[in-house]
């Protein structure tokens, strides 16, 4: 519900952005009382996420637009089918056009990416996470379009979550010395996430007394030993080289997660199109 | 220099999506005293930019850390050379790591991007542009990263360039009429262009008095066809299906701009990195 | 319609700036419940501008109230007509009158100048231009009001136009360098112009290549000269001693548009009153 | 103090206006490292104000910029003599130039019209007041230019100060219920003013209890008579129809105050220029 | 009126701090769909205060859900009656519950200790009057809660009224002085008060013609002897040791007012539930 | 350090909810140039908190002001012994002081009532927490001063814990299933925590899987069961009914927390006193 609060002015700002001083080719060409209506679809393939910050653009333009969202955020839709319908004033149609096409193509590009993922750890019984290596000031949308793809969210940021990596055991001195700081000065509702780069950094997580282990960069075998080691003692979630083309077998070693940067900061925008006509 | 101003706003903002109530691992493990410093590389070779926004998140977060970066912005960097060096407080080093990082790691991905694209095009005086297809809240940031590639920004938004695309056309009756409406209520400050999808239009377009004409996924016969009648008279613009395989040959017909919505809306990431030390 | 969003944020500054901690008099003296109506008449004819922001300011003083605007902007109005028709809770109109009433008085003076203005040069095929020597803040809506008195825009700011003024030449080092630069270095869909001081400069300026040249402080005879050389082939702008006595003589020498600041610096405010009752 | 925090507010927004997207000219014409300077001064004699927002604008745009004002504002100033000093990059020079003196040509215009009328009125022992008649956000900047011109401050706001006006008195049902509301239900810290038409009114205001009256358009009889009765019991300020030429007679009337709204709402812009050298 | 476009912002950042970026428990537990009903009540008997700001976090949050306030501000209310009703989707009844209440909790506290302290006086003569020492940002509402308790508020803030403390005077140099520098350059709309010491003091202040005087620390035989001298010639304001025990008897001795500054910093909060059913 | 940055927002609008548009007395009563200096000391003991936002207030307000803070927060200082030292500009010191003391003086209230129910736990092996019962906008200093007196913070908000509540049990059908779709739905880097009120609720929460339980409402003889069947396997939080009076007994029934909203919501403010002298 927050993420509502916060969108609106992250649109507006968006549209700003665009704008400006105003829309001088609208402006000089299109009469202010020309009514129209404009369906959008995609060139290709797609899984729909955006549909929230898309319509809405529009509603803060212009009041009086309809805007029709046939398909809910998560659904696959074929190239060339209608995915928002809108009608109203011309002149607001296409002032907005740019701004929701770039909120909605960036978000399908996500989900998209992460659907394709997620369908290739199905049935593992490992579940595909997200990182902080999203967009600032994108990260609400941006997590919202992997949970729209099929994955699930990480510890949103820095306040949720104890992540305890290589340089803060660097400056902490230690794997058990980080624990165990962390396990006194941390709230108490967190969980204690550790990153380690080697099976025996990893016995001495578990060891100190982690939640969770976070496996950097290590092949399947050493992914394989680490479950050996410690499957339900501690919580197990592999990163490093996640692609569509190595993400099962590192899901099939038996981590419980696999949390992969890609899906947020290197998808591929999706080609969506909006046709205009009075 | 507004973005300067701007973009302490866009950076507090973001700092605040990652650090929320605080940085909970940070604040429990690493004390309050402890000094440390930090080198960032990539792992790749890229072209460098937003390092402006990764050295002021630093700043903003703590003013008594050190930041050096050896190179200026636009400057290609070879993987693991350091391209910034800090020093300061441990507990600002790692609490702004992944914020700085997520700028730098995009913007570089677009400045590389677009180097390659440019270089692809170098000596058919054609110029590479961007569009619009921007990340809503970015737009200043990424123009600044084409340019960094060696691109050159089309208009910045709405207000700053008439761009008379096909919905415009639709909505004002034809290409004749909508030159005619921009010349005489658009600012006199404005050059006029017009979008069109095959020659004939491109003819009407010239006709009619734009003053340049943005070729629409034509082929290239198309568009050399155009550059016979059109070249010296106006300026040409060829956009649609521009990739780094067909660039050059778009280019070598003679048009004098190319523009590429790929190179801000769908550039990877670039792979950085920073490892911290007592 | 960006305008729109930012007049709420400028009219909540406003209604703040004024209202403070409270209404005393109000809040002291009339009962909450207490219905009226007040009716708003000027005490000289004027041409009407400012009635978007007044009528705003009450909406969101107290969304309750209706207001009647019968006149569009641009209208002239006799003394003691009503331009404005108010009901509702009378806390509210007195609390809002003052506020609301800065806006449409300084608007219409603004307004009511430029019709006296374009007047005078109505039939010479000339036109008048605002200039941005407005009122901080006030810039779209005195932009507004120079339209709704029968004025054209020139450029918004400084993104969207270009003008090569003599503190610019005297840093770029000469007139033709200075248009060489421009037109290498600033996006392509701007024209270029540049103002000069006499009839020599004014033949370097179309010489290099201008689009527009500004023709500043030009004796009638010095702007006929250069009408003679440059007529068809740049467009024509004079401004500097443009008042209501000089300004036809000035626009028939037959230069496309002549300039004057103050339109929007000195315009003097319309008498309005609002009178209220229960 | 207040005013320097919000100042920095209204002085970003307003360069913000002017330079949107990027001064085009500035930044495609002049080196980023071209150093210059500039002096600032008016081509008619005038008083000074508006020389902290002049240097505050050049600050916020670029900190290395150095800036002398010798005068203190208040100062009457000859034409052609420097008032403002500046040296620094020739890009923020140039880019700032416009918005600074917007604020420092309309704050000077305020502060001449004023000093023109607190001389007419010296020596009368009347105190020359402004109105709540002010540009909206300039609130602040234009009470203080009436200071500098010499004039006194009537309440900033409806928080401040009571002030019953007719509106007030028609809801209130009577002069003798609404200052005895007044009394009873506004702030103790607060005195009771009541706007009266004529003499009658004034007497039934004097015996309600006011401790002030604010006589709008009395003539100078009237004005007379007001003083015989009141004087020494309530402060007595006159209203309406002041001017330059009216001003002297009123005051000699020997009422305490005489307002003025002219001085805020049409005071005529300074002309002044900024020339800049290499 | 102001306060309740103030209150919407302050609202919104209550909203965000508690939320954050999302509702861990009510997201992962409560469907999107379920609906319930809540009621609130106190457990204490209480005067109620802050059904406004209780009322809008819940408009804020979610415009659908539908709330009854059967009591208005200022009333009594017994243990376990439900003052507010609430009724709509669980997730955001849930979300929004403990930022109401925190809201209600203060300001009702408030209410009920001004509502004993005013009893207290009830009768005497004197009114009781609250102080500037607030929470900072809750002013407004804090002020209200006083009215709803039955006590008057003082001067909001620094701008509407004039009250030379010890620490002024120690600067201006003595009553006399400061009373004169109030009364020459302080807007003639305010009173001036000055807070004095002891019986010499205050019969200085007469002398030096303050309008009101604030007696700090009097002994009850100081009040009456300041009474004695000054009733009727100033207006009397008692401060300093008051409490529920001390208030009548320092309300008999005749002043018009008695301040207290417990009644905002040092409220205790009523103990208010919120019952949820399906 | 996110802190820092909003803290500054917070200040900066208490300040202006306090000055608004000028503090009358000073403005007119102290010269601009008079210079003095200040101690803040309290009137009785206490445990300071706030001297951040003390120091701050000045800074925002003058950045030329010198202040010494000899203590640090969290120490326990004696009546009429200096807390501050300030010095500088007269009217500076005189206008921050209202709003500087009402921040000092709630936050060191609420160290003070912590670290006498911290010391009442101590030896007992029970920590003592906050809750979210905090003024809003005021969270982050709130929790502060709990930890300056000795208390541990308890999660921040809604974001960074998960809480289920008797509320949440309702809605969701029971305590199994609530903790089952807590475990599925939320970020794993939570632990989860659920409320109970009744011993057989205990045993049901523990059985569900639940990481803590807090224990409402409990008498000590059922605390102390909780204890036995559930120490070691789950923490153990106790609330409601936590006083001075009772908290040393609820600690030593082996709960590992006790947590207590009248730390934050109904601590008196320290009676803080500021002496300036030229």
């Amino acid at each position: 519900m927050t993420v509502t609060m916060e969108l609106d002015e992250l649109l507006r700002l968006a549209l700003f952005e665009d704008i400006g001083s105003g829309d001088a080719t609208t402006l000089s060409i299109i009469p202010p009382d020309l009514e129209g209506c404009a369906v959008v679809f995609g060139r290709e393939p797609f899984v729909l996420s955006g549909s929230k910050p898309f319509r809405r653009i529009f509603e803060l333009l212009d009041p009086e637009i309809g805007i029709k969202c046939p398909f809910p955020d998560g659904e696959r839709i074929e190239p060339n089918v209608a995915i928002f319908r809108l009608e109203g004033r011309a002149r607001s149609l296409l002032t907005g056009e740019r701004t929701a096409l770039n909120f909605a193509q960036r978000l399908s590009g996500i989900a998209t990416l992460t659907r394709k993922m997620s369908h290739a750890v199905a049935g593992t019984g490992c579940q595909l996470l997200d990182t902080r290596k999203t967009t600032p000031l994108w990260r609400s949308l941006e997590k919202e379009a992997v949970r729209h793809g099929g994955g699930r969210n990480h510890r949103f940021g820095l306040a949720d979550g104890i992540l305890v990596k290589d340089n803060h055991i660097a400056a902490a001195g230690g794997i058990k010395e980080a624990v165990r700081r962390a396990r006194e000065g941390a709230p108490h509702t967190l969980r204690i996430e550790i990153e380690v780069e080697n099976v025996g950094q990893f016995a001495e997580a578990v060891a100190a007394g982690a939640d969770i282990v976070l496996l950097d960069n290590f092949t399947l075998d050493m992914l394989k030993e680490a479950v050996e080691i410690g499957k339900g003692r501690v919580l197990l979630e592999a990163s490093g080289g996640v692609s569509l083309e190595t993400v099962r077998a590192i899901a099939q070693t038996g981590v419980d997660f696999v949390s992969c940067g890609a899906l947020t900061h290197s998808a591929r925008a999706i080609d969506l199109t909006m046709e205009f006509s009075v």
